[in-house]
């Protein structure tokens, strides 16, 4: 079967979201051709364009994760960066951290290696084979000298929801700070960090904000004082050895993205404008039909929450006996249908959904993914099985 | 008098490099539009030409530096995380480094901090009113437990030029690493990693380079093995809690920028079509034309390298009497001339030169600066030094 007159199905917006609103790109390329003077350094027209392009960026993430202070939003590259700006901001030789067994490598490697080198205490509390975490493992896991629990908002493979605001319970009772990865819930789940009791929130700029790669953040809450992962230029109080204590300065020292910020701005306003309530549902909808869809695809289980369940718009999935890589690949080859197979930089997951040894394949959905690119790796899918004799 | 009909003369190209070649912005278009899957998650089409854009753009960046293997680039989104990531990533409690007095804010605030954290020593070799920089004082300042030797191969404030293959020479002998800031010289002044001795070589992708802002990246020689600043995932061994050893993944945890870095490419190959040396050879002409010219004007005092040496285009300037900032508000309100006053995020460089209490004015000229452009700026600073009775 030829490939070359099917268009492209793209189920892999847990890895980044594809295509952009035409807003998005528009924005950046306006922003390249007008705007992109290195903002906050020196004080001509144009560098003051690019320093309201950040700051109307800042803006527009307040008010979508319910931020006070735009400025308590440092920007980063991505998730990875923003969840090393906190861990290693925050945690100190001797502290103890809570985490889960569903988080992802950008969590599990900081965490690790600060193991290994500073002398921390790591937990992990273990999901079920679903992703779930229980609240009264997380309560027993908390030591006199825990200073962080981190926890993704959902899964990269299940798709599981953690109940932040339970956690976040927890955590405020005891003085302990949370910091929650937001890589798969920002723009897809709401997020209130003030409702919630979020202390620190990285997110991807690139996933369901729907603006470019290369852009991301993370809020900090005013109570909380990290140690900045770079030192050097903010445009701000030149004369000082040490690194300026205003924010976001302290946290932003380079000449940050403003092509790629004036783009996140454009796909943040986009979902502000949708609602995430409204991408949600529709994502959950999509993934309810892509699970009913797959059931019937023999050989086939599925990852994570159950139909009906809460979760986000991942759908991961194993056939007995064929690769996930296998899969993949012929879903692409023959289908072009663009999904991801592996582990997914989260071993813990795999551990939890008992899929360690084989890796599974993940099917994620986006705000554009329609009811009948759904349906064609429901039939893709039984092809390819009934091909394998199952 | 008043700017509605004039068009921008930007001289702040040592801020950041504008406008781009439309090569640059079409390319970030098309990957955005074509090829920004995640590069190096999933095996997909799409995923495979975001993960060939990245590996291109680091094959024309080892062309242009002469580095043997495109791996032993890591992509950074800035020079201050690529000083950042070499400085931090190589520097151990009880070091000794030697940098000058010429460096960068980025250079200068993260050796400072780790002064006061983890007990290390620096010097900083002093140079001299114009920027230059004595060998003999560099030999002089090596102990037994020097380390490294940060020096950036051209001021940012005054143009000078470092002569990094004489310091190379000296770090070689004695075993010492050589991280070059070449921030105001990727792209700008021949750069031969190997030829030159350069074991670190921390550059931006935003200004010489004519790339995007978001990209820069640091070399890494494969005899340094610095500790990783970003832990995460990379898309590869990721059963592993330790960073993967293998390059570029060690130094690359997270999403990459492969819209910029796109960008970055055309904007590389733009260099290499034109020659580092053209490029260099014009922009010298240039500043020697706006130095000729702001010589005839009243009060005003040079900074750096004398007329006919060796030096970028960056042509700094104090005007007795006249405050900097001053200057540069009526250059962009009353000219529309982009400059940048102030400190320039190098106090140091403003000790050198004698203006620590005022700051300069930094005019920088860039590819397509034309002459008539620098002409009007002398034409400005005539008007505007008689409307002071000067």
């Amino acid at each position: 079967m030829g490939n070359g007159e099917q268009p492209l199905i793209y189920l892999d917006h847990a890895a980044t979201s594809w295509p952009k609103p035409p807003e998005v790109t528009d924005a950046v390329v306006q922003a390249m051709l007008h705007d992109a003077a290195n903002p906050g350094r020196g004080s001509h027209a144009m560098a003051v364009r690019a320093s309201r392009v950040l700051f109307d960026t800042r803006k527009q993430l307040a008010k979508l994760f319910n931020i006070k202070n735009p400025n308590d939003i440092a920007f980063a590259s991505n998730t990875t960066m923003a969840l090393n700006m906190a861990i290693k901001g925050w945690v100190k030789p001797g502290d103890h951290v809570i985490t889960t067994s569903v988080e992802h490598n950008s969590v599990r490697r900081p965490l690790y290696y600060l193991e290994q080198t500073i002398g921390i205490q790591v937990t992990y509390v273990e999901g079920d084979e679903r992703g779930n975490i229980n609240m009264d493992d997380v309560a027993g896991a908390i030591q006199s000298n825990t200073t962080l629990v981190v926890a993704n908002h959902s899964s990269n493979l299940l798709g599981t929801i953690t109940p932040i605001d339970k956690i976040a319970e927890l955590t405020k009772s005891k003085g302990i700070k949370l910091l929650v990865d937001a890589a798969q819930s920002a723009g897809i789940l709401p997020v209130d960090v003030r409702g919630m009791g979020i202390d620190l929130l990285a997110f991807p700029g690139h996933k369901g904000l729907l603006g470019p790669q290369g852009t991301g953040g993370l809020y900090i809450d005013p109570q909380v004082d990290l140690v900045p992962m770079l030192h050097g230029g903010t445009g701000s109080q030149s004369e000082a050895r040490e690194q300026p204590q205003v924010r976001p300065d302290k946290y932003e020292a380079g000449t940050q993205n403003t092509p790629g910020l004036a783009g996140l701005r454009a796909g943040v306003q986009y979902v502000l404008n949708e609602t995430v309530q409204n991408i949600h549902n529709k994502e959950w909808t999509l993934a309810q039909r892509m699970m009913e869809g797959l059931t019937t695809v023999p050989g086939l289980k599925l990852l994570g929450p159950k139909l009906g369940e809460q979760r986000t718009g991942i759908v991961a999935f194993v056939v007995d006996g064929i690769d996930p890589s296998e899969l993949s690949f012929i879903l692409d080859q023959h289908y072009r249908i663009a999904v991801r197979a592996g582990f997914h930089c989260t071993p813990l997951a795999h551990a939890c959904a008992g899929t360690s040894a084989t890796g599974a394949v993940r099917a994620s959905v986006g705000l554009f993914t329609t009811e009948e690119e759904v349906d064609v790796l429901t039939k893709a899918m039984r092809e390819i099985t009934k091909n394998y004799g199952l």
